[in-house]
This record gives structure tokens, sequence and C-alpha cells, in this order.
């Protein structure tokens, strides 16, 4: 199979070409600011797209779950994040072992949660590396600047535990309207985050790595002084969302859905084969617009079923049963977790398959 | 393992007795109201609860897309019926070589579409078995009944198609706002439909399949005169949306998603490990209300992001980290479709595996 018109629908594809500039790119933005740049692999959960940003520079990889680093560490990556509050025993037997061939770092919000990490890896003898997450506006997880130094000096004096720094993700920047309130959002995350790493050094604590990150907020975020890692995600694919927060062009979507007209009912409706279980219901950010736009139309993907896409169709507009569309999805890396292989493409041509080799993998 | 207590999180959850009651509960329905019963297996898209199904007394299963059926095809299942507007050769070369071994039945709502199927038959010597949809108010698919009677004319000439059927599917009754308003949209879709197979018989054209279904209109719909089968999805499993349609007590549901709280870092504020990933974003119908409820509190799932789901605590309620809770999901068909197998339970052990065999299978 050489063409893409000769792929079934629904497909996913990616274009190499926009993804190898979206890596570039990012990776630029890091170099220019001084600042190492960890991935966040969430987006692709792929070895191939992983070892790209590798390549181009990255520092390692980020990702939130134990069995999404089991995948990768796997596959031959040696350095990741798990930016996420993990707990238990269970998964920190899990960790321990992955330590033994990774440099695994974890994040931790809760002294309870970090003692339940530590526990195991002092009987092991070990001792995890752990990045203290701050709350910096986003109010989902993360200790309040205020309670940051109590908070780290409770990590810190844990058994089995090495309080290396601190991170926060500026996600509200999701939520504001325009790209030039989402680079002040990126502006505060790493002002905020640099001043409570400072505070904790003053205070005696360990805070050498100073970790923000998001797609939207990267750019503004990682130029803060004292900042030392950004771990933006979306970048790599991009995504409706991305173009409506002014993170990027139409043109650096890599990633789009192959899609078919399937019925066309009415005048002002047609349907193709890319429900829910392709496109996701995710809205929009930062405003509610439908499930997906065709490209090169005006005509949005107005309501979801599990299988079916329904466009609204714009006046002027026309589409029949089985003419072909490609589809910009709200948010890709949620589009990528539905399957699990993505079609690499340049143009019109297949070039291969991007294994989503993590999909899934959410303990 | 042997517990619950020991299962990763987050881990889906089927309990086996509430399932089995509700295949039977369902069948019996079916059974009084003299019609055949094929669930719509998107639900589930597992071999051991289709069969759970077929051993009820189901007559086959219903499933959307080409990829699905061939994975229940290789299991061994004979009579399926793809509910579906299936458009082109690519696809029908497929459709032919299941029909081999398969009791096929296809969905069309376009002449275009059941022509670019029944050309591949045809060349083979073949007939597809095709129902046509029909639209009885949801407004997605379907052709109106006022031009019901012209378009089965046109589908019913078409060289290597068999017209056997229509059938429908009273999605709208997600949308009625009282389980009255319910069973009318159930008693309306059971009447339309068997009004136009009558009148595609006066017009001397073949309806003896005349098919409803949805887990809502089920028990409203199958029991209008004229009406031969239903094809129920959700209620195998039931969810939230359910309950809050009145189609079940919450007793009812058999999926629940086990979880760890991760982060408690506020009073009204806790995060559990099931996110978008775990959960979907799927709103709850028929009214917006968050993403999923804890099992026995009132506190829900009130915001999502991919692998963080955040409570809002509500006021006199606790959740401290490391606590372990049980979610109801909003919409069960698209919880199964993110995991490859659930947790099959009988209260607190567990019993086994549930494949998800025909996971993401869209194609």
């Amino acid at each position: 199979m050489t063409d893409v018109e000769e792929l079934p629908t629904p497909s996913v594809l990616v274009d190499v070409d926009v993804l190898a500039q979206n890596i570039e790119r990012m990776q630029r933005l890091a170099r220019e600011a001084g600042v190492a740049l960890r991935p966040h692999a969430k987006t692709h959960k792929s070895p191939e797209v992983g070892r790209l940003q590798i390549e181009a520079g990255a520092r390692g990889l980020t990702l939130a779950k134990t069995s999404e680093a089991e995948v990768f560490a796997a596959l031959g990556f040696d350095d990741l994040f798990l930016g996420y509050p993990i707990f238990g025993a269970d998964k920190a037997r899990r960790l321990l072992a992955l330590s033994d061939r990774v440099l695994l770092t974890v994040g931790a919000d809760s002294v309870e949660g970090a003692r339940s990490l530590g526990a195991v890896f002092a009987a092991a003898g070990r001792r995890l590396r752990v990045r203290m997450k701050v709350d910096t506006g986003l109010h989902r997880v993360g200790v309040l600047p205020e309670h940051a130094v109590r908070m780290a000096a409770g990590i810190a004096e844990l058994p089995g535990v090495e309080l290396v720094g601190v991170f926060t993700h500026g996600g509200q920047g999701y939520g504001a309207p325009t790209p030039e309130e989402v680079a002040k959002v990126g502006r505060h995350e790493g002002r905020v985050l640099a001043e409570t790493a400072a505070a904790l050094r003053e205070a005696g604590l360990p805070a050498a790595e100073v970790s923000v990150g998001s797609t939207p907020t990267a750019a503004s975020a990682m130029t803060s002084p004292g900042v030392t890692e950004c771990r933006p995600g979306t970048y790599v694919y991009n995504d409706r969302s991305q173009v409506a927060l002014g993170s990027c062009r139409e043109a650096d979507c890599a990633m789009s859905v192959l899609a078919t007209v399937v019925s066309a009912p009415a005048a002002d409706r047609a349907v193709v084969d890319a429900g829910s279980k392709t496109l996701s219901t995710d809205p929009m950010r930062p405003v509610d617009d439908g499930f997906g736009a065709v490209v090169g139309r005006r005509t949005r993907v107005a309501r979801l079923s599990e299988e079916h896409g329904v466009l609204a169709v714009e006046p002027g507009e026309r589409f029949r049963v089985g003419e072909r569309v490609r589809i910009l999805p709200n948010h890709a890396c949620v589009v990528s977790n539905l399957h699990d292989e993505l079609v690499a493409v340049r143009g019109e041509r297949v070039e291969g398959r991007i294994r989503v080799a993590a999909r899934g993998k959410v303990q």
C-alpha cells in the first residue's frame, strides 16, 4: 500500500514532514532558552516518535503512569520522568524494578504519597528521585506555593526519597481567551515555579530541577529565569485546539483523520465513519466548537456518536456519499490513545506505521 | 490474584452476577414481546459477553464496523448484523469474505452506498442481505419515512443486493427529560418503523425484518405491533446515564471503575488516577452532570484530564490520599473501548478477565 487513497477509513494520519518540523521547532526554542526539553510522550505513546525527539536533542521523556514507563523502558528509553503523584507499595515495587535500568524520577504532591513509595525504596537500600508538584494556577494537583517549603521539608526527610526539584503544569493556559493571555499564564507559571524553587533552596532544601510545561505556555514559561526544563506534549502532532489557542498554524498540524462520508441524508447534514471511538468527545479549547473541522472546508463535526461523526454542512458546501475527507481533531493526545497504530504519511504517500505502543497503559 | 483490593488502579470492573441479571432481564422482555433480541456488541466488544447473550437466547449480534465483524466471526459468531451504512468496494470485498462463514446482514441508507457493496457481490454471483435504515427522529443517518418506499425500491433493484427489511435507532431517547418521555420516544420508534415496513410491503417490496433498538427505548419500542427484532447494547453493563434516564437502578450497573485517590490538595478537591483515558469525556445523559459518580458517596467527578479525575468533594465528605473508590462511569460503551481487558468480579472477588477483543476496531 503506497497511497493515502488506498487506506481503509477511518485512519489516523501523521505527516512526517510536519512532525519533524514540530520536533525541531520546539527543540530550538528550548536550546535558545537554555533549558532541557523533556517532551510529554502521552501525546504519541510511541517509541518511533520518542526516538525522533531524543535524536533532536530532548533530555528524556515525560510520562504519567507506571505502565507507560514500563513500555518505554522495555523499548530502550533510559531517562524517564513520571510527572504524576503515584501512590502505593505495589506501584513502588514496579518503580524500583524500573529504576534498575532507567534514570527514573517521579512526581509527588503529598507526604503520604511520597512516603508510600519511599518505604519500598528504603527497604531495598535505595532512594527514589522525586520532584514536588507545585500548583501555579491550574488547581488540579500540586501544593500551593505558600505551603511549598513546609511540604518539601516533609518529603525531603522521608526514608528512600531524594528530593531533586519542583515541577508544574500551566494547564490553565488552555482556558485563556487570547494568545496574549496564554503567554501571560506561561510567564506566571515560570516565574512562580522559579520563585518557589528559590524559596526551597533558601530553606536549605534541594531544588535544582525546575520544570514547567504545556504546549501553549511552553515558549513563555521556559524563558523565565531559573527554569531548567520544559515538558510540552501536544506540539509534536498539534491539533485544532492548539490552532485556536495560537500555539501553531493549521499547517503545523501533523495529525488528521481520514474518513469517508457514509450518509448524506439532508442538505445540511452528512455523516462520516469517524465517531467518538476515533475522534473522542474531548471539547475544543479554549471554547467549545464541535468535535473536529473538515480540512479545506468550513464545515465542522457538530455531533458524535460512537461510530458516526455528524457534519453540520455549511451553506454552499456539499458532501456526497463515498467522498473522502480529512478531519482535524480537537485533541491529538486522546486520538492516539484510541488506536493501536497511526499511519505515517508524506503528503499523499504512505511511509509506514507509528505504533502506539503504550496505548491504554493507564495503571 | 483473588481480591479486588489487590488489583492495580485504575481497573474497570464488571460484576458478573449483575451482568447475568441484565442479560436475562432483556432476554425475558424480548421473549415476552415475541421479538428476536440481537444485542449491539459495541458495548462490550467481547466474545465472553457475546456468548452469554447468545446462550441466553439472543438471535445473533449487532455491530457497526467491518473490522468488528471480522473479530467476532473469527471467534465463531455466525449471525451478525452491521447496523451501519458501509461504503465502498474495499469494505465490500471484506464483507464478501465474511459472508462465506457468517449469516451477514448490513445496513444502508443510500442507493449509492448499497450499490458500492452490491457491485462486488454481484461480480461474485452473490447477494448481500441489506436492511434499510429509517430515521424515526434521531436525525443522524437514515431515510425519512416519507421517502422510504422510493429509496427501498432503488435499493431492491440493485444487482448483488437482497433487501430483507428495515431498521432504526431511537437514539433521541437519550435526550428525553423523563422516563415517560423516553417511553414515548420508544413507542414512536416502533410504530413509525412498523408503518414504514407495511408501506414497503404494500408497494411489493420485501420488509420482513423490522428492527428497533436502544437501551432506553427497548422495552417500549419492541412491543409495537409489527416489530420483529430489538438491538439494545448498553443494558448489558448499564451506566450512570442509564440510571438517570430511568432504564435501570444503580444496583443494575455491572461496570465500575476502581481508582485510587492520588492527591487531596484542598478540602473541596481530591484527584483520582482515572482520567479521560480511563473514563472518557462523554457527557452524562440526558443532562450534563460531570464525568462519573463516586459509588456510595455524593461526590462526583467534576473535571477530567487525561490521567486525572478531579472530584468536587461534597461538604461533609472527605477523601484521603491512598483511599480506593469505585466510580460509576457516564457511558459504559466508550469505557470498554479504552481498555484491552476488563476485570470480571463477583462482589469483592476477582473471577477472571473479559477481553475487549474488538477494541479499537473502527474500520
